[in-house]
């Protein structure tokens, strides 16, 4: 199964492809998309999509793994993570990939064993669990890969994304 | 000039489009694209955009007005609102249309001239001001006619959406 792990953001966009087989898991591509400072939010969207889409069509992912909003964060953040999420789910369902979503908790235990896991050791057990050199940089793509890993982990377990009105 | 207006939801996202000549508006179309209860977000958000990038297609509005975000409304809200409003960002800068974006007040201030007008009030000047027989329903559609209204008043006023992070 290839998974598509996405940390959503509008300025930045992390992603992270891997392949599961069995207890095996590969990474196959980890970046970020990203859209230039000062760039009005619909056009920042419109080239978001313009990567997304061409990506889903390219490497097919069968699931993509997003993360679960965060409820206590600020609304500001919560709009602005709002519009780049509204724009991935969009793109998933254009290209008919199921999408899943893990809270930060559900993230750490999958991948470290542990919900209160400090981020670093989060970013330790990606590379480990990949068998990469270093740490996937920046942030945001060790964040999708993490997402990724999750859904390997812990597929059974979880939901397609219900309603959110 | 042809404006949209539009008041973004994933549940209900209303719109009304009208011409203005001068001092002159006139209602072209309103209503309201609706998804069913029930329905996981990413299958909404595809619905929303399947019937807005056709109807963007054949109106070809010149502006596209919506609401700008409230910041002091509950998390769950500006997420919610946030992914809609992604949807609508993004298929507005496909089909190359400017957005604008006006606050609550924003639009009070130039729909009755008053900015802590009641909703009913805006309601009757929507009605009045474009020589409609009945008030629009549901309430998102006379929000969006209230906001392609506001626009058409105070575009020379206004800003394109700028950058939000």
């Amino acid at each position: 199964m290839i998974i598509l792990g996405i940390d959503p953001g509008t300025a930045i966009m992390g992603y992270g492809l891997i392949e599961q087989k069995g207890n095996d898991l590969r990474p196959i591509d980890y970046s970020c998309w990203r859209t230039p400072a000062h760039t009005p939010l619909a056009e920042r969207l419109l080239m978001l999509y313009e990567q997304i889409d061409p990506y889903l069509r390219m490497h097919t992912p069968d699931h993509i793994a997003v993360e679960e909003l965060f409820f206590n964060s600020n609304t500001t953040t919560a709009l602005s993570v709002g519009h780049a999420r509204g724009v991935v789910l969009l793109t998933g369902a254009q290209h008919s990939i199921p999408i899943y979503e893990y809270t930060p908790l559900q993230v750490k235990q999958a991948v470290v064993g542990y919900g209160r896991a400090e981020k670093a050791q989060v970013q330790q057990m990606v590379r480990g669990l990949l068998g990469l050199k270093d740490i996937p940089k920046p942030d945001d793509t060790a964040d999708a890969l993490a997402l990724a890993i999750c859904h390997a982990h812990s597929f059974s377990l979880n939901q397609k994304i219900g309603e959110f009105r």
